[in-house]
């Protein structure tokens, strides 16, 4: 699993001479390996926080606890990759979770034979792992990678592609859902209990699922979580969508009403749709993310819509906002392979609101779509 | 908000003669100022990862991202702590969320004016906040503070206690759906996606759920996250659950049956219920962690049930599972004022399995039972 990943990284650091490595983001662990672990309660007391990667000539060694006891099947048939966990629960003596990954750390690192460089993740690490590290390997000399795979990201491999179109069609489940919810009486956390467990539902298991769901008379109406407001006659919904499938988010949005629309609402509604139909078809490999952002904002700005003041879009993967941004300042050229959102939107603050969203996987023409939930009202 | 528990850490750090120390655990970091952040995505990427909390000459700053925007509520009365926010989205430059924050840390610092020693959880701080922390501080010297705070949790506050109430009865609306749920032809997962709507719904807002829902004829039948194993006539349901309310968790077990349970499920559910009832009898300040643990287990032996493999029970509060532990080497004497689970069981791998679990509040003399949802069958 994740071996093109791996090689990506492995040239990376071979071409920047780095033959050791210590990864610790999550987001590095579930793109080095396709582990992607259980975060929906925070940090287990099974657990001494996020696992690692050691990276040493060309081998990738996962460092997890027994009770991610998911993080085995990862490496199952994979010859650049080892799995090593260490004792997070124990009945008989005290729970010592970080002692026992701090011992399996060094062992890992008592096989090391490089000298030169180490390469680490300072914004994942620990102090205390890092202590370690520098004990271990005799205090050698560090190299700051924070942020050394994310452009190798932008790309998505065919395994991830395959991820990513199962959480867009799980976040589409919730459309349909939130769709038939959305009603005079039901507040914004009645919609997504019923959304969310529809979701569950149809993944067959637990995945993280989250952000928007805001009616249009809240003041920040942009976005939030769902709270307790209720939806009256002539409210607008805003229901932006993540399903995060084996570590890989979706994204989307849509807008419900509660009852028939308003005509200005109808109205808003079209042109975001026209605006989002507008952006889509300016996406094709070789066309600046920056040029795309001024266009659609410009297209709003025609329109005499307030223009959002978030983002135009973004990548998406092992997070939920990744390079490329569609943004002002980013100059970064768009390729075939990368997947990203389109948002427009427009909103009168404490009133109503209208935001939609798709997914498109770029092509070496064009885009695919993956959203298929309609964007009509 | 959590002005004794700041005192309690303030009164520690003193008899230690430490004036200084950087606080970087979730846990420490929701005891120490209440707020409870957002976890059920993992790490945003408009977050320099968990927010951190520094202490100097009694006063307690609270840095998070602005997206972190509830950590605002929880300083708002409070003479001895302050919040400082850094940027953590932007849409006119690049994120720059971990540059935000080591610029706010180090604002921080630069107002010290201690010397001597610096407390630092070691484990829970970034190797680049502790970079950051020695740059500004000159190469201070530090003493690691991991685990000072968990013996300062097991006795709950006045204000802790409301809260854990309410995540008690949070899971009890979790039980109620979750029986009415378990029927021949429902999977486990969609036991779990009503039982979890319903408690959102109750709580208003979204808040962490968890723990184990599985089925009798799983092989490990103890505990698991739901998954689509189907239930059939005969089979019996262990759901064991923790819901989090503004960073304070419940926890609980109860076990249901698809259909009428067999006489063999009978007897042994009603020895279960036996047994926690012979073990809450057993609770009172005085008592040692250790001797309640094998009285229970003794229990199940004597009465020729194979005994559980896990922990009798634990403390909880900020985290799901914390001291006092009511394990075999745990020495503790329960005091009034903690809160613990107790959680006898008994399995048959791959056929049926019977756990029940209470919370409890010691009381001077006994116990206020915090669960309210019925053990019986």
């Amino acid at each position: 699993m994740h071996d093109e990943q791996r090689a990506r990284a492995r040239d990376l650091l071979q071409q920047h001479g780095v033959d050791r490595a210590l990864f610790a983001h999550p987001n590095s662990i579930t793109w080095l390996t396709g582990y992607a672990p259980f975060v929906e309660m925070g940090m287990s007391p099974f657990e001494a926080g996020p696992a690692l990667v050691w990276y040493e000539g060309g081998h990738f060694t996962l460092i997890a606890s027994e009770v991610q006891a998911d993080a085995a099947q990862v490496y199952e048939d994979v010859a650049d990759g080892t799995l090593i966990t260490y004792e997070g629960y124990a009945v008989d003596h005290p729970i010592r979770a970080v002692e026992a990954m701090t011992g399996a750390l060094r062992n890992v690192l008592r096989e090391s034979r490089g000298r030169g460089l180490v390469g680490v993740e300072m914004d994942g690490v620990t102090a205390g792992q890092f202590h370690t590290l520098n004990l271990a390997l005799n205090q050698p000399q560090i190299l700051p990678v924070d942020g050394w795979l994310k452009p190798l990201r932008m790309v998505k491999t065919a395994e991830e592609i395959v991820k990513l179109r199962r959480s867009f069609e799980l976040a589409d489940v919730g459309y349909g859902v939130a769709r038939a919810a959305c009603k005079p009486g039901a507040r914004e956390i009645d919609v997504w209990g019923a959304l969310d467990g529809a979701i569950q539902t149809e993944a067959g298991r637990r995945i993280p699922v989250s952000y928007d769901c805001v009616v249009g008379y809240r003041h920040n109406n942009i976005g939030g979580l769902p709270l307790d407001y209720a939806l009256r006659p002539g409210d607008s919904l805003i229901v932006d969508l993540a399903a995060v499938h084996q570590g890989y988010w979706s994204d989307g949005c849509r807008t419900f009403y509660a009852t028939e629309p308003t005509p200005d609402q109808i109205k808003r509604h079209h042109f975001i749709r026209d605006a989002l139909e507008y952006a889509i078809a300016l996406i094709k490999p070789g066309v600046k993310a920056n040029d795309v952002d001024a266009q659609v904002r410009a297209f709003l700005a025609r329109g005499g819509y307030a223009v959002y003041p978030h983002h135009t879009g973004h990548g998406v993967g092992v997070s939920g906002h990744e390079e490329p941004r569609i943004v002002p300042y980013n100059e970064t050229v768009l390729e075939a392979g990368m997947v990203i959102l389109l948002e427009p939107g427009t909103y009168i603050p404490g009133e109503t609101g209208c935001r939609l969203e798709d997914g498109l996987l770029i092509t070496a023409d064009g885009v695919e779509i993956l959203s298929s939930y309609p964007a009509s009202i």
